[in-house]
């Protein structure tokens, strides 16, 4: 008979850029007793985002994080600026990544290949705390 | 006992760009009669898609239609091009954003961040209705 | 009563490139008896992805591949580059389309629209089998 559970996961980055989460989300997963099930994680902000990427080597989640701070910069002529520079760029980064992710689970586990981690993308500078909700249905 | 429910919106949007789609939503979660699960909106379109972002700011949203407007511009030179200029940098917006978007539901309500909103974002100049196919599953 | 069904489907692209899955993946729905529900898609990878683009035009998929090549370019000066000049690159791509798609089943068929096709977006040179992971959810 298949059943839920679900939890909101409070995440602080402690800077810009990539935060692993794998292991937090692996033990919410561990801890609802369902081994066969779809694993859904959203991030509720707008200026932070969930991205899987390889998850061994620093120097890619360096470049991840470059590449992403050229293509949407801090610098460029925005409208919405209330919050400081790195506010609209925040907005960018994020809709140009993913807000939700979905992650089968088999035997227990998240079915991520051997090099996936799972990201929380904090674009701001300042750091406040981030929910992530996590919802599992399965059995 | 999980159930499930589903329907397709018809969405026009009345000019290229954002259009928020959060109440709509809302209101089939409501009649739904489910409090607890995960809701999926699915755009059935390659020429326009789906974003999370802040639902507070007009000038916000201005910004993130003129950074896609220059990341894919109208003036590039596409092979493809059989349905006008808009046409090519259509697909390349939605590549870049969402097609698909799952939220968890509690007490009844999505599980959205106190400035988020569900947005169509439309990429063609002339505005067809667009269908969103929406997926409840839950109790 | 709901109930769920899974696999994990092996992919070679015979190139760099979108590769179009949609009838294995219609073949997994069709034979899991299930029809209405929510199928998920998982790449099990960080250097390729997944894309739902028009299925009709060859020069929309020559177009797109064309604009992720310039925005993502190899010949960009990346800290990672273990693997050669399209590691980074198929990296930096993925994070900018999905990793996961999630489709409502309807009548035993994926609501998708009339032109809409699956691909795997294979952002390596040399094309190994890649792994997306299905998994199904109805009744």
């Amino acid at each position: 008979m298949l059943r839920q559970s679900g939890t909101i996961l409070s995440i602080r980055a402690p800077r810009q850029g990539l935060h692993e989460i794998t292991s937090e989300v692996h033990e919410f997963v561990s801890q609802s007793g369902i081994s066969k099930g779809l694993l859904t994680l959203f991030c509720r902000h707008t200026s932070a985002s969930l991205v899987v990427q390889e998850n061994a080597a620093p120097a890619a989640r360096r470049d991840l994080e470059a590449f992403f701070a050229q293509l949407a910069p801090e610098g460029a002529d925005y409208e919405h600026d209330d919050e400081g520079p790195d506010d609209m760029p925040a907005h960018l980064r994020s809709a140009l990544t993913a807000t939700q992710l979905s992650i089968p689970i088999s035997d227990g586990r998240m079915l991520l290949g051997a090099w996936q981690g799972i990201f929380v993308f904090e674009h701001r500078r300042s750091t406040p705390a981030r929910e992530v909700a996590l919802h599992l249905v399965g059995e």
